[in-house]
């Protein structure tokens, strides 16, 4: 193990936070590089792909396996603080590390509940939050009614390790005790929420979206989501999920409305989510400067919208090998008021997620909106697969 | 483009085949080692990825991507003849090496109905197959009667690619021209039969086999198939597609069996198939070795049983990282008449195919073994999850 900072030291380095170590080296480290730039912040990545997208940003790396706690703690020595670009991590070999003072933001302890997913659905449940009726594998199952999802307790991913079966026979011979059991929700629409709490306890919450999945991966955002009423009632389990677990840091908070207007949480990522890229073109703050303000330990900054409304379409691989579509990028980058964010993955993969168009809105009538948005996501499909 | 060699040598060539030419450096290809040596042939692999599994047993390796024409040449300049471990081919661009005499096994003309998915429907059709209905992009679908599949034409793999829509709004928002259209088939199980033909035009079929399949990724296979009536009747299938084809090579034929007993045909791969992985421990001779046999116009061998019964569990990852899983290998192996074959994958990923066990089994009663054959894959499960 390497040699460790002394404690006061480190305490003094929480108020000058230059250097912000990051594990995980994805997309959604590569997406904050804006955002560190601006702030002033060089980030550190541990990961153990030197060819991951935040490698080019990155002004160190630690090439290792994200869940190399060894490796961590070379990159605990060469920053103020720990943050996480995605939650496939060993959190009992990283509070060795938080016994010594490491900074880790979101803390360890806000990590334990939700890396779990049975785990984050009893902790959301004992917080008196909505949630769909879930069991732990091998307990009765009451009222017993199919389908029911099985899930994947950890390391479930754009619908790898969610199944939905149809009888008895198919739940006991695909399941096993690393998988949980959920209710089918039958749900009117999927909804999603960014929401961020700085270190001094504000929280802030972003424009409730609506989510659009195909085999569980999502393929479209529509911000805002039209379904105003429940604005509310979503903000306020916002506020009281961030308040409970003195997050510090932004988590993405996925839910289904059912058909009778109730909100149950689906799952919550203890980070940036991609139902949030919009923010990067249509929000003051974009979701990634947001963790970063908060992780530093800055004053949160305005989640307001910039333009009426936004429309986010992911770009998933298609086929396989090294490419990077370069003329369909510039049919993209033609539509009026679209971004492209192209992550510069060296290889496509079908599924894999390779950039996202957002293009901002700006129609007074939300009906209206709401037509030129999926006007719009068919476009960038159409161009897309073309 | 390189140095072509002279037809009447290549053609004199076809005699003494001694080095195989495979583009894709997967599991597929890996699998093929033990068949080469044992028919004193050498593997040239093409692929773009250093760390595949068939890198380790190839003689040489022309590393680039798969449908790199360019590398095809020189790959064509290295050996005798070549075939495909994948279908992610670029076939337009190949036949200009066809034209000057390379040898494809399968030959281009085979391949050219399979690789799109709907052209591979229309063949079936045409030869008065039976398959599901399925209807182009753009065309009226009648009856319009929902859930319907959206399949990709092409590039689609363990599910991805595959989408069941619930109405015509989902419909219209997740296709497009890349896609085509299939009738949901409520089917009462899926079988699937690999089926090899010679330079000769000798046909030989392997026993028919259950597949189970999650998120449409095959997890299971159970050999035989308990469904014995329809034997006869799926081995005329495979007889005439062969023949119509005059493929060779082995060919995998993915099947629905209705509630009413009727088959319809899935699919079609036009290579060694993940529903034969069974035939390395327990025929007489392998998928592997037999599809080796035919591309170098040895004679085939015998695709008859060494047991009762077999039953084959892949193991997919179900997390991130560089892992060979060792105790649970270990624990896999005592299972009495298991077989692990293990991919040497570098990388877990959820879903991703890192190896498969094989147990072969001996009850004398079917059912008994049927039973036996569910307990075993349970068992596996366990193990692979615990």
């Amino acid at each position: 193990m390497g040699k460790m900072q002394m404690t006061e030291e480190r305490r003094k380095q929480q108020n000058k936070i230059k250097r912000v170590g990051v594990i995980g080296g994805g997309q959604l480290a590569w997406m904050m590089a804006d955002a560190a730039k601006k702030l002033g912040v060089d980030l550190i990545i541990q990961t153990s792909h030197k060819d991951d997208p935040a490698v080019s940003i990155a002004k160190d790396i630690v090439l290792a396996e994200i869940d190399d706690y060894q490796a961590t703690t070379k990159l605990a020595n060469s920053c103020n603080v720990i943050t996480f670009e995605n939650e496939f991590i060993n959190i009992d070999e990283l509070s060795f590390l938080a016994e010594k003072d490491v900074i880790f933001r979101p803390s360890l302890s806000v990590l334990k509940p939700l890396l779990d997913k049975y785990e984050q659905l009893c902790y959301l449940q004992d917080l008196g939050l909505p949630v769909p009726n879930f069991w732990e594998w091998g307990k009765e199952i009451e009222p017993l009614s199919f389908p029911l999802v099985l899930k994947a307790r950890r390391h479930g991913y754009d619908g790898q390790g969610t199944f939905i079966v149809k009888d008895i026979e198919s739940l006991q011979s695909q399941g096993n005790s690393e998988f949980f059991i959920q209710e089918f929700v039958p749900f009117d629409r999927e909804v999603a929420v960014i929401a961020a709490r700085g270190v001094a306890g504000e929280v802030k919450i972003y424009p409730v979206v609506e989510t659009q999945q195909q085999n569980q991966v999502c393929r479209r955002v529509f911000v805002p989501d039209e379904n105003w009423e429940l604005g509310e009632k979503i903000e306020a389990i916002a506020h009281s999920l961030l308040n409970s677990l003195e997050v510090v840091g932004v988590l993405g908070i996925e839910m289904f409305i059912t058909q009778d207007k109730k909100v149950l949480i689906n799952e919550i990522a203890p980070r940036t989510h991609n139902s949030g890229h919009y923010t990067l073109d249509a929000c003051q703050t974009s979701q990634f400067e947001q963790h970063l303000r908060a992780v530093c330990g800055l004053p949160l900054g305005s989640t307001a919208l910039k333009a009426r409304g936004a429309v986010m379409v992911n770009l998933l691989g298609y086929e396989f090998g090294k490419k990077n579509y370069l003329t369909k990028q510039q049919q993209l980058a033609s539509i009026p008021n679209a971004s492209i964010w192209w992550y510069g993955k060296t290889e496509s993969r079908p599924g894999r997620k390779l950039g996202h168009v957002t293009v901002l809105l700006d129609q007074e009538n939300s009906e209206t909106m709401g037509r030129e948005a999926k006007a719009i996501a068919d476009q960038i499909e159409n161009i897309w697969h073309s």
